[in-house]
């Protein structure tokens, strides 16, 4: 295990170098993430389908990590329980339009994860980054549990637990604990925990931010200790469950599907559940008497429990819906935690958005109209008044408006359609809008993935470390 | 499946060109091995452990095969459900005696199968080739079920089912159906199924030759067909039970092992089962109320049931063992089937050996006594006197011997010598030895191997292809 124990010093010193202008000491952080005797007994999965160029290339050492999906290169590199999809890749020749430019890529775009160590990071490209585009970077990163890198190149960082960065080129930043960063770019920074921030350049900006006491309840950092609270909890009580579908190598469904709708064979089905037409159920989403509608989607790290959404909806990156009804189109943004019971149900009526890192923990039932954008932190109808704006009312707002902690500056109107634009595009991307042959998303091509499970190095020197592999097509 | 389909017609087509002076057409053969239908759905499994150097590198395009362990470079190649053990790999700088002259090798020896097709082969490398130390070819070859290359370059050959090649550079040979040879070197030659053949150059020369009737019995081939008799009906009976161990990526282990001994995690081991100190049982190997004592070994595709085996025994690739006890020190040689019932036990003396295929398939009980040597076919006491003569009777022959259809001509003494050097040798490799720190063996260095799950293509032009892959340390 000498080796494994060498390299991580090594990426530690790396990312400090890089975040050193703060002071920060990433060390204790990786430390307690990595538990080295547990990762001695991971093994990992990549899958890989014939829609997508195939290049897992890792170098010299490496240890964990599922779920490489096209083409990535990974150096020297801590990757563990690592969800990286490369399904949006460009490709050579494809022509990219930026600002009047016609952008033509000389090479097929690769993720080229460098020195770099990433925890427990879902990376989803679909990079804007016009500088670089045969590149995804992620370099000297440390994403601790249920962060997400989301579409954007991020070098020299700091993620803290159940934080994102969404479509944002982002450089020895410190993202803080539950922070959402949808800014495009944002260099030497620090995000404090539970801040949600949407901004794009001069024509809006929009943030919120969490009481820190609300916060310490649901996720809490201190150095040299584990992420705390009731996220953890909640993820934690189902780990063992997910066991058991990564213990077989071929599993059989559990559940019918229609031929134009995928479920992975890592996402766990169970109880009174059903999938409907162009319906997408990604890997390690969990689904428990969830009824889905023609073209919702369920995404990584997501869970839907008891409850219906009516169709064409989408549930972000480690979102958590329980005891709700979600009309048609609603969109849950990523890391939200809507947690109805059965007697304190959540309704949420047609096109309305949940705000990416929202909480709705109801002590009482709740209904949100249809059309409506909802943020921050709610318990009950009373906390739902300053957490709420119609799509209407704000695409009326010219500069400044604030509603409770929330403050908004620029062009309602442009907020509202660059979200809607965005949700439309999810949708298309993941096969929503299948019909006969056209409009084919992931829900269609990703049907068919293959998955290597790949074991590290069980003795020696080299205990827990992976050999170095490359799979071409 | 297209890609497949091309590279299948390819490799007939070098194959047909290596045999052209025979006139066989290797197609229907191989056609019938290959059932693309279930290639698509096999997996693959690649062992390595820290001991042996990894490359694992398969280009082009490649189907199935399990259990490469040690270096490998694979180029054009259908590999279907082989093990391929590069454990006995030499090293860079180790020197190689022979004749008098110290080789000392330039680099690393690989397995490097070229353009080739095997199909159902083990192949354990300890080349014995001077010429080429570096590299373990095996070119344009194809191996039928349980056809064993073991120990030497095999190139431009057709190998029958059951047939073994063991210690023999061939070049363009056909090796008939349960034909053996160990003749050192054989070129542009035909050997008649069921020929068992150990000769070395001008000292000794042992042949025996099934009749044929009895050979279809047991195993035959017919071009367009499968290869059908007893051994398949026996092998096949148990492949369902193997499929299961096959299915769970950890398996928990069904019987304790003493920390000197090892049992492949991808053996199956049921029924009132017992290892003793330094026992190996390989991978694919076969144990149901098995007593292995001390030293003992089973190796790959074997099958001892309801047997006692004292210690120090050698069970070779593909051989068989039922209601059986067998002395210390015996040995059973590869693809042999010894098969008793409950009420016609097969006992076998304390250092006896039972020639590599040997069939011993009884109608009444049989006592083989300590120190004979056995081969052919064998149903009961009567049969046994035509194929056996103790090692003290055969030492003393020189020159011509004859007994029943067996011809012998050379040294008797060499010839013991020679076959108890090898077995001494074959158990000292395997760990038989050891004892605290020294005599290290296979029996103690491969308790640790982890095992990777590779998948094909599942959908697409590639489907039932694996991405090539590369596996560095």
């Amino acid at each position: 295990m000498k080796q494994l124990e060498n390299l991580i010093d090594r990426i530690i010193e790396r990312v400090n170098i890089n975040l050193r202008e703060t002071g920060m000491d990433v060390g204790p952080y990786i430390r307690n993430a990595l538990q080295l005797n547990h990762l001695v007994k991971f093994y990992s999965i990549y899958g890989f389908s014939p829609q997508h160029p195939v290049l897992f290339s890792f170098r010299r050492s490496n240890l964990a990590g599922s779920y490489f999906f096209g083409k990535c290169t990974v150096d020297l590199s801590v990757v563990y329980k690592s969800d990286i999809r490369g399904d949006e890749l460009k490709k050579r020749g494809e022509v990219y339009p930026f600002q009047g430019s016609q952008i033509s890529l000389r090479d097929d775009e690769v993720i080229r994860i460098r020195d770099a160590c990433l925890i427990k990071t879902l990376v989803h490209n679909h990079s804007h980054d016009p500088e670089d585009l045969e590149t995804f970077l992620i370099q000297n990163t440390v994403a601790l549990h249920y962060a997400n890198i989301h579409g954007a190149p991020v070098e020299g960082c700091f993620l803290g637990p159940f934080s994102t960065v969404d479509l944002t080129t982002l450089t020895d930043c410190i993202i803080g604990t539950f922070a959402y960063v949808q800014v495009g770019e944002l260099s030497h920074q620090q995000v404090e925990p539970g801040k949600i921030w949407v901004k794009s350049k001069d024509v809006f900006d929009f943030s919120y931010c969490f009481p820190k006491k609300v916060l310490d309840n649901y996720i809490t950092l201190e150095p040299d200790k584990k992420p705390r609270g009731i996220f953890i909890d909640f993820v934690d009580a189902r780990k063992a469950d997910f066991q058991e579908i990564f213990d077989v190598v071929n599993l059989k469904a559990s559940i019918s599907v229609p031929s134009n709708a995928s479920v992975s064979r890592y996402a766990l089905v169970r109880g009174e559940s059903h999938i409907s037409e162009n319906v997408l159920i990604a890997q390690r989403a969990y689904l428990e008497n969830a009824w889905m509608g023609k073209g919702a989607n369920a995404q990584e790290n997501c869970y839907i429990i008891d409850s219906r959404l009516e169709g064409n909806n989408v549930t972000a990156h480690g979102a958590t819906i329980i005891h709700a009804k979600l009309g048609k189109n609603v969109f849950v943004g990523f890391n939200s935690f809507l947690r109805g019971t059965p007697d304190h149900k959540l309704t949420i009526g047609k096109g309305s958005i949940i705000a990416p890192h929202t909480i709705i923990d109801l002590d009482e039932p709740l209904d949100i109209p249809a059309g409506y954008l909802v943020w921050g932190y709610i318990r009950n109808k009373k906390d739902l008044k300053k957490h709420n704006i119609s799509a209407q009312e704000l695409s009326r707002v010219k500069g400044k408006f604030t509603r409770g902690a929330m403050k908004f500056q620029g062009s309602g109107a442009k907020f509202v359609k660059a979200f809607q634009h965005r949700i439309d595009h999810i949708l298309e991307a993941n096969g929503a809008y299948f019909a006969g042959k056209n409009n084919k998303g992931h829900a269609q091509t990703e049907q068919d993935i293959a998955f290597n499970i790949i074991h590290p190095y069980s003795k020696g020197r080299l205990k827990g470390l992976y050999p170095s592999i490359d799979i071409r097509p």
